[in-house]
């Protein structure tokens, strides 16, 4: 399924489509009914018609035999007239990307070095949450930085409230708790965050969703930082401020990694 | 040049890259250089370097005859590895998309029909300005409303100032001067715009960007929106608030047509 793609397609015109980044791990890939409920959620939100299963399946099974990689999974509102106006019955196009191999994971033991990035994100409650295709902001922020062990940009909303990283959503661990940047304003409402509140729920945990302020970042037992695609590390430096060792992380980790859906 | 687009380019997986739309008037692109060096500046800000007009003049030879019709010029960061990052030394991809026959043309001496738009735009002064291709705002406002007499949306920001149009600029003219909402918040500094701005100074007329709430928009003598498709056209009706006869529109529209570079 990657041949090329009408040049009028909205989802190049205008970013009018959704994505989703998934783990392959032995041909398989990773929490496949998640990530699939989550497209559907967020095409749903688009009034876009979300591609069924079945034929994710069939462009799945097109591409033969996978190992360990990355599948991302885009789905457009498909071509129209010239407007910005979504056209009626337009044929959402679904787009099936695979490459071989795994990014360098992040280090979840020793953890990661993050920074704050400059850019502010926009609020926009219409969009918060959706993992759309119009993701300039991100593309800018992660362009602030070169230095190689600097792993991810926290980005912090125009009211100076800390959101999540550049391409993962952030967690921290503070009196016994966990808490998660709310994302009803922007940000991306990702599956591993998520999985992560269910998973620390189910094994007691209060989890809870707020607004933070960096310095409630900085102030905290534990900085986590998660995606689909690196899993779950703890943030062992962020600025001046860093933290030494794990405390929730590893059991996170561990509960996340061993989760199968 | 509208052949497939390869499903990696970063302007369909982000959005990243700018475009520009041009009336074409018995094969020739009106403005041409006025949109070329914003097409320019936008991808300044985006760090893409830009093709050269000559190969966009090649572009347009290629596309044989043309007579009258809409030219989408867009210009990607190109295709590149997995990641928000822009890639080192990424080439830049342009495409081009002519569509024949004009739409309908803005009933510019009676007038057109605007209503206020539900959503209101997020805040982003990095792209503030720029035509790029994550427009999903856009698309969500444009879909507000169905009714075929509304011919445009107005959009405010999220503190309440009036913005645009969901595909036009606003000017207004109050008090015998011209004022268009200032665009460093959110919002498009379209071409068309900044020609009336323009034409309207070398005519002696006192022109001023300002930040404008919606009951300054009603309260003025006479409201326009513009593109470069539509050209200029009165609102004849904002709500309840109607304007029943063109002031200074007629005279703007005249020396907007007979403008050529």
């Amino acid at each position: 399924v990657e041949s090329g793609v009408d040049p009028r397609d909205r989802g190049l015109q205008y970013g009018d489509g959704v994505f989703r980044t998934l783990r392959v791990v032995a041909g398989r890939p990773r929490w496949w009914r998640a990530q699939l409920a989550k497209l559907e959620e967020d095409c749903r939100r688009l009034r876009i018609d979300c591609p069924p299963e079945s034929l994710w399946r069939a462009d799945l099974a097109a591409l033969g035999r996978i190992g360990d990689g990355v599948l991302k999974l885009l789905v457009t509102r498909g071509d129209g007239p010239r407007g910005y106006r979504p056209p009626q019955g337009a044929l959402p196009r679904r787009i099936l990307i695979y490459r071989a191999g795994l990014p360098p994971a992040w280090d979840t033991a020793n953890g990661i070095v993050a920074r704050v990035c400059d850019l502010r994100l926009g609020r926009q409650p219409l969009l918060a949450g959706i993992k759309h295709l119009a993701r300039l902001e991100n593309v800018l922020a992660s362009a602030e930085w070169a230095a190689p062990e600097i792993a991810e940009g926290l980005l912090l909303d125009d009211e100076e409230r800390v959101i999540s990283g550049v391409m993962s959503n952030l967690l921290i661990w503070r009196g016994a708790r966990l808490a998660t940047p709310r994302l009803h304003r922007c940000g991306v409402a990702g599956v591993t965050r998520a999985l992560l509140m269910r998973l620390a729920r189910a094994d007691g945990i209060e989890v809870c969703e707020d607004d933070m302020t960096l310095d409630e970042i900085l102030s905290a037992d534990e900085v986590m930082l998660c995606n689909s695609v690196m899993g779950l590390a703890r943030v062992a430096r962020l600025g001046e401020r860093t933290w030494p060792a794990p405390l929730i992380s590893t059991r996170l980790a561990a509960a996340l990694e061993t989760f199968d859906a």
